[in-house]
C-alpha cells in the first residue's frame, strides 16, 4: 500500500537554519530508517553545501515532477523545481526568508494539488517570514489556510516515542489561559483529534485523556472552579458521543510513566502543559503534527536554531522522526 | 561524621495511607540501600500490622530515646513512644487523623529540640488533619511553624535523581499565579534555596535556573511581559548578590536532558511547572524537601494512597530515597 503514495514534499525551512542539512542527513539515513520517499522542494546547491558542511558526500538530483522524485528517490535527494539560494548558516536574511516562504508555499501547493503524499515543514524564524509577507501566526496555520481549513479546526499535536499531547492554547501569555478555555473548546478539538488519531494513526478506539487546569484538578473548586464549570462538561459531552475520554486529571501526575501507559492522547490546556513533558521525556525526537486537514503535515518540533547551523551538530531525530509519521499517516489514510 | 547524627524521626502519616508500610519496608531495605538510622513515632503495633499485610516480617522494638534508636536499629525497626492504634488500610478515619497528628507533632518536636537528627514526615490527608485541630496548609508550613521560621520563608523543593525544582507558589488556582509572582518572591526564595542547597547538598556554587512564567518566555512581550517586568529584575538582583542565576528560561525547554544537565535546581513560577517534569520523570522517587529551616526536613512526594494500603503495591522508593537524603543533608550540615 505504501508504495502508492506519492513522495512526500520537505520544505527547506530558514535557509540559515539546520533545516538543508537535516534533509540531507534523513536521506543518507533513508535506508536504516526505513523513511519513506520524499522530495525537497528547492534548494539544490543550498543542500549541496549544507551537506558537506555536515561531512556528508550524497548525490543530489534536480527532479521535474514528484512521480520523478519517486524514481530517483533510492539513489539521489531529489530536489523538485529552481528555487535556490547562498547557503550561509547562521546568518539569517531577508533572501533567505524569502526562499523559505517559496519553498512552504509550493510544498503546500503540491500537497494539497495531491502530487505530494504529505507535507513536512522545516524551521522558520516566523518574526522574518513575518517581514517578506507571511501573514500566518505559523505553518500550522498557513497549511491550514492553503488546504481550506479554518485555523481554529487544525489542532495542533505533539508526539513523541512516550507521548503525544496536543495544548489547546498555544502562543498566548499564561495569565489569557483561563479565558481562553471554554467546553466548545475542548470538545471541538477532543473530537478532532479522536478522529485523526483514528483515521491517520489507525487508533480504533482512541483514548483521550484531559488535564486540568489548575493544581490538583482545583481540589473540588479550592484552587479554581474551571475543571467543574468548563472541562468536565465538555468532557461529559464527549463522552455522550461515544469518544473515550477521561479527566479532568491532574496535570502533575498524567505524565508518569504508568499513566501515560492508559491513554493515548493527553489534551492539554496550555502550552507548557503540553510541551514540558513532551520535551523532558523525547527532546531530540518530538514531532508536530496537523490534526483535522484533508492533508498530513509533521515537522521536526524544534526551531530554526541559527547558533549551531552548519556546525554538525544539529540533531536529525526529529526530522527523520517526523517524515516516517507523515508516511505512516499517509498510509493510514490510504487505507481507510 | 555522619555516625555522629542523630537518628531521624518518621512520623507516620495517616495510618490508614501507605506511610506505615512504607516504614516497615525502608527498614528491611537498610542494608542494600544504605540508610541512615531512623525510628518510627509511634506506631508499634500499626507497624507490625502493616509489615504484615505487605509480607514482611521484620522485628521491631519499642525504644525510650534516640540514642537507646540508634542502638537498636541495626537489628529491630525501633518505635519512639506509646503513640499507637488499629490498623485499618484504606479506611481513613478520625482517631486516626489524631494519631497521624500526634506522631507529626512528636517528630518535629524532637527535631527541633535536637534528638533527632532530621524528620521525614509520612503522607497525611490534609482535610482529615484539619479537622482534628491542624491549622497550617500543609506539613511544611507545620514543620516551619514548630522551627520558628515564617510560613514564608520555607521553601518547598521537590528533588528526584534527574532534577531538582522549587514552585514558587504552589496550592493556588493557574488564574491567580500571574498576581502572586513578585520579583520579591523570586529573589527572596532564589537566595533561600542557593544557600540551602550549599549547607545541606554540598553544592559550592549552586547554578540557578530560573522558569519563564509564559511560554516562550513571552517572546519579548509578545505573549505576556512578567519576564522582563518581574523574573528578569530579580535575577538581575540575585546577580549582583553573587548568586549564579540565569533566565527566565522559556519552561518547555528547560526540563530536557541537555538543559538540565546545566543546573543545580530549577526555580518555577506555579506548581504543575514544577511537578509535571519531576514526576514524569522520577514518578517513584520523588523527595519534597523543606529548604530555609534550622532542621532538616525530607517527605516522599506522594499521597496516603488510601486505595493501594496494605496490599503489597506501594512502592517504597520515595520513602527510602526521602530518608537517605535527610541523613545526607544532616551529614552536610553537620560538616560545615
Amino acid at each position: 500500500m505504501t508504495g502508492a503514495i506519492p513522495p512526500l514534499a520537505l520544505s527547506l525551512g530558514d535557509p540559515a537554519g539546520v533545516g538543508p542539512e537535516l534533509i540531507a542527513a534523513a536521506w543518507a539515513r533513508r535506508k536504516g530508517e526505513g523513511l519513506p520517499a520524499f522530495a525537497a522542494i528547492g534548494g539544490l546547491r543550498l543542500i549541496a553545501a549544507a551537506a558537506a558542511a555536515r561531512g556528508l558526500t550524497i548525490p543530489i538530483r534536480q527532479v521535474g515532477s514528484m512521480a520523478e522524485a519517486r524514481d530517483v528517490f533510492a539513489h539521489a535527494l531529489p530536489v523538485l523545481g529552481e528555487l535556490d539560494g547562498d547557503y550561509v548558516p547562521g546568518d539569517p536574511s531577508r533572501a533567505g526568508a524569502q526562499l523559505a516562504l517559496a519553498s512552504l508555499t509550493q510544498a503546500a501547493r503540491l500537497t494539497v494539488a495531491g502530487e505530494a503524499g504529505g507535507i513536512v515543514t522545516g524551521p522558520i524564524a516566523k518574526a522574518r517570514l513575518a517581514q517578506v509577507g507571511f501573514d500566518h501566526p505559523g505553518q500550522t496555520e498557513f497549511v491550514a489556510a492553503a488546504a481550506g481549513v479554518a485555523a481554529q479546526d487544525a489542532v495542533m499535536m505533539l508526539a513523541g516515542p512516550s507521548l503525544r499531547t496536543v495544548p489547546l492554547t498555544v502562543h498566548t501569555s499564561l495569565a489569557s489561559v483561563p479565558g481562553l478555555i471554554t467546553p466548545a473548546l475542548v470538545e471541538r478539538r477532543s473530537a478532532i483529534t479522536a478522529a485523526a488519531l483514528t483515521r491517520d494513526f489507525g487508533i480504533e478506539h482512541p483514548r483521550l485523556a484531559i488535564a486540568a487546569l489548575n493544581p490538583h484538578a482545583g481540589e473540588e473548586g479550592r484552587m479554581g472552579d474551571e475543571e467543574g464549570r468548563l472541562i468536565a462538561p465538555a468532557i461529559a459531552a464527549l463522552r455522550a458521543r461515544g469518544i473515550d475520554a477521561s479527566g479532568p486529571h491532574p496535570a502533575d501526575a498524567m505524565f508518569a510513566a504508568r499513566a501515560r501507559a492508559t491513554y493515548d492522547v493527553a489534551v492539554c490546556m496550555y502550552h507548557d502543559q503540553a510541551l514540558i513533558p513532551l520535551k523532558a521525556l523525547d527532546f531530540d525526537h518530538g514531532v508536530n503534527v496537523t490534526l483535522g486537514l484533508p492533508v498530513i503535515r509533521t515537522s521536526p518540533d524544534h526551531g530554526t536554531a541559527f547558533g549551531i547551523a552548519g556546525r554538525n551538530i544539529a540533531d536529525a531525530g526529529a526530522t527523520i522522526a517526523a517524515i516516517r509519521m507523515a508516511g505512516e499517516c499517509a498510509a493510514h489514510r490510504a487505507r481507510s
